[in-house]
């Protein structure tokens, strides 16, 4: 099923914005679990339980995988998370970007290794850095547009000849020239929601992936004031907030408490 | 010790230039090995003992392990170099780029887990994506700065309103303010020598890493013209016309007569 679809299908069955990054550090898992990295499938797995009904999204990172030797509990996850949520799109977040043939190499570990439904990247490289991985039909690739770190405005806002940001010059791109079938989506922080807006003017009605809400500090109802549209779908990501909201055995009940919360603030902030 | 040392050290030792990327494809593996996902670290092995006299760097890229589910060999490769060539610094090649708390878990993956002596970053996100890197003492960082595919012009040929091309303020940034310690490099394609000389004015000492000499068709003496000074150090990477030089059982020999005349057709560049 194209990535579209399946976002929209997990947003309307799950009344939700919602999307829960897992970003699993063992130094920050609960008692019992606390520092073993061999536990990351489990802790994730209990998380993925926790929230499968109230998210239109799960957005695995793969650098806290990768840095614990543990792409076998990250392909382990993948395959669970198929199987307990089968109406609810993975974005593999590794924000890739090479060239064309070693981007092929990227595409395939990201949908033939893992089976990711989507996967961010990175534009500075170019449209054909990028093209590899729309030959995997239906998987979306979400851009890297302007992100919530401070540095993001060090080359992002730079103004262009043309009176453009470049993070708007990349929203119009993505939009426009190469969209070739309707499978990008924009990468836009909470933090500004002023830029978010003109990331939501530019790109009508691409997937905004939103981190920055929750441990980022981004406003939940300022994020989807700026960017939610009926025709414009919005991933709003929290990671830290959600999954280190208790640190007890009742870590997972409380993670779930965190994303009902948010998902209610989000869909409260929602134009009737 | 220091990146730029190592560097400079097998650069005179070895009277060389050349650095040789680690691209493994098993479908292009010779007679023996073809399609063998499994004799990936065999592959290279063979490549670096062929070659390990000839380089002043080696450049693994971690997309074709990654692809196999070879992280395993990629590990095994790295100790491996370390063992046979210890005066050659092993430029782990992952393009990576994110925010803070996840650049944490990139760097440890590049220098804990793989024991790589530099990684290259992208720059998309600015200064912090960086800044966790530079807490690995010596490490270097090679920043993505204007790259040789077609698409490379797309955002990096964009004019600011300075009057700067978008990879010139790159190299701006990466000589000057983010330049904390002096272990920034930057990627500069071989296929674009006005603008490789370019970089080289903006960033007179910086290492430059140069892709796209042999099979991406740049040309040897040109770069050479373009980017090497007494002070400036250069790491030209050939990859596909080193590895599949010959496709026999002879394909080791092959690789070294090809690493052979491409390190002597660059010192030949150089000017006395």
């Amino acid at each position: 099923m194209h990535f579209n679809a399946q976002l929209s299908q997990a947003s309307h069955g799950h009344q939700s914005l919602l999307c829960v990054g897992l970003d699993p550090d063992p130094a920050r898992f609960p008692a019992g679990m606390k520092g073993d990295s061999r536990r990351i499938f489990d802790f994730c797995a209990r998380i993925v339980d926790a929230t499968k009904d109230l998210v239109n999204a799960f957005k695995p990172q793969i650098a806290y995988f990768a840095a614990h030797r543990a792409e076998d509990q990250l392909e382990q996850l993948m395959a669970y998370m198929k199987r307990v949520a089968p109406g609810v799109p993975v974005i593999l977040d590794a924000k890739r970007g090479d060239i064309g043939s070693t981007a092929e190499q990227y595409a395939r570990e990201a949908f033939e290794r893992y089976q990711a439904d989507a996967v961010t990247l990175s534009p500075y490289m170019g449209f054909d850095s990028i093209e590899p991985y729309l030959k995997y039909e239906g998987k979306g690739l979400i851009l890297l547009c302007r992100t919530s770190n401070p540095g993001g405005s060090d080359l992002q806002f730079e103004t262009l000849a043309n009176g453009d940001r470049l993070f708007e010059q990349v929203a119009r791109l993505a939009a426009g020239r190469w969209n070739r079938d309707g499978r990008l989506g924009l990468v836009v922080g909470a933090t500004f929601p002023a830029e978010l807006a003109r990331v939501r003017e530019l790109a009508p009605t691409l997937p905004l992936l939103i981190p920055g809400v929750g441990a980022q500090g981004g406003d939940a109802a300022a994020t989807v004031k700026a960017a939610w549209r009926p025709d414009g779908p919005i991933i709003v990501n929290s990671s830290r907030a959600v999954l280190y909201a208790g640190d007890g055995e009742d870590f997972a009940q409380k993670a779930r408490q965190v994303a009902q919360a948010t998902r209610d603030a989000l869909n409260a902030a929602r134009p009737a």
